[in-house]
């Protein structure tokens, strides 16, 4: 057993909007078939490698949720406890929420486009209150100021607090604790732990569904810069797949 | 809303052992699709009466877990905080755990099946530490000194620590509480509640996936006795077949 636990982070599957090619953010939207299918996978791994999680801790919002449940049902690890908070969550899109991304490309042009997914720090538009995409008066808010647009600092900001409060203390007791999250959730906790730079994050993915493994020594600093993917085999592929896309 | 919270009762619907008519206990086996039926449909009958939890406890046997989490998917409730217990798992089988049930009526005689299954005092015989279906090094379980077998007064003992010290906090906070368990964990509660006397608690039978409301008083007393079925139709039905299949 390691002084300090082990952390997996794990990102969910295709969502139903991903399969329509729209933005989702903190929109409610379920895994399509791949999705679980990418989660059931992901539990595999973690079965097949022998790295079962002691506890998990994922977003407010269901396809992270299921991906949890699916990945801890293929580990026979269903049983373990389970928190949840809202700081684990997609970056907020504000208004592009629920817009097609190649309208939303046509209508902004490129530039503008690549800098709302892509910048560290520009968020985009504000979405408008009670429109058909926020989530006001939705109850598993309740208590908390709604976002209405986040930047990748803006998650980075509200993720740190989690990590240090309800994250930390599981490690430090030696654990093995899955994170199921978000594209950008878990982005912003890789930017913590390796150090990347305000710059290098913007060109960082994490492939869906591959459990990320950091082992971490007692000052909480990863052991392999970067982690080590299950499957680094499909993390490759699906790295070099994203590098394509941009191109 | 009322001075003191609600409690929810769901027992899991079919397992593949169930279909099987095997005797199950803390064997950890799935639900059937019949059984993920009908925990969806649990699920939905809390969304159409509006009675949504916020908050749920299950047992570390995964047929609890998936009710649990198809329910609360259904209603919209997928997000809330979890918590899970060995206190609420099914009442352990002692040596039956595994055995067909036909078969140990043959080999045993109807008068002492009967006594196995319906006393309230009498357990089966003990399990064998690592045979086949004990749950020996199960890592869920360590810390726990495991049961070799249990009648219906053992669950009745080792479940009620769990509702004073982790379920009435949530029910004096004015919570909605979601019991997802077992036929026997939610049958000792039912006494416990109803101050249903050892001799009738024997013909107290619990349907499966039907949700069942507890309003309690400040004294944790319930204001119907027996509780209400959000479908009291379908748990009349259900009652009536038990009833028959006894003759």
């Amino acid at each position: 057993m390691p002084s300090m636990g082990t952390l997996v982070l794990l990102r969910h599957g295709q969502s139903v909007w991903n399969a329509e090619n729209l933005f989702t953010g903190w929109v409610d939207v379920p895994l399509s078939e791949t999705g679980e299918q990418e989660a059931r996978r992901g539990g595999e791994l973690m079965r097949e490698t022998g790295l079962l999680p002691d506890v998990v801790h994922t977003s407010l919002l269901r396809r992270a949720i299921s991906t949890a449940n699916l990945a801890l049902d293929a580990c026979d690890r269903h049983w373990i406890p389970v928190r949840r908070d809202w700081r684990l969550n997609e970056r907020h899109y504000g208004a592009l929420q629920g817009k097609n991304k190649k309208q939303t490309l046509d209508e902004f042009g490129e530039e503008q486009f690549m800098e709302w997914r892509r910048s560290y720090d520009v968020p985009p538009p504000l979405i408008e209150p009670g429109s058909e995409f926020s989530q006001d008066g939705d109850p598993r808010y309740q208590g908390i100021e709604l976002p209405r647009t986040e930047c990748l600092a803006d998650v980075v900001t509200r993720f740190l607090p989690y990590w240090e409060s309800a994250v930390v203390p599981d490690l430090q007791a030696g654990k093995v604790v899955l994170l199921a999250a978000h594209g950008n959730s878990l982005r912003a906790l890789v930017k913590h732990l390796d150090g990347v730079s305000d710059a290098d994050i913007v060109g960082l993915n994490i492939p869906t569904g591959i459990p990320l493994r950091y082992d971490l020594d007692d000052d909480l600093q990863p052991t392999v810069r970067g982690g080590t993917y299950l499957d680094p085999e499909a993390a490759a592929t699906a790295a070099a797949a994203v590098a394509a896309q941009g191109r």
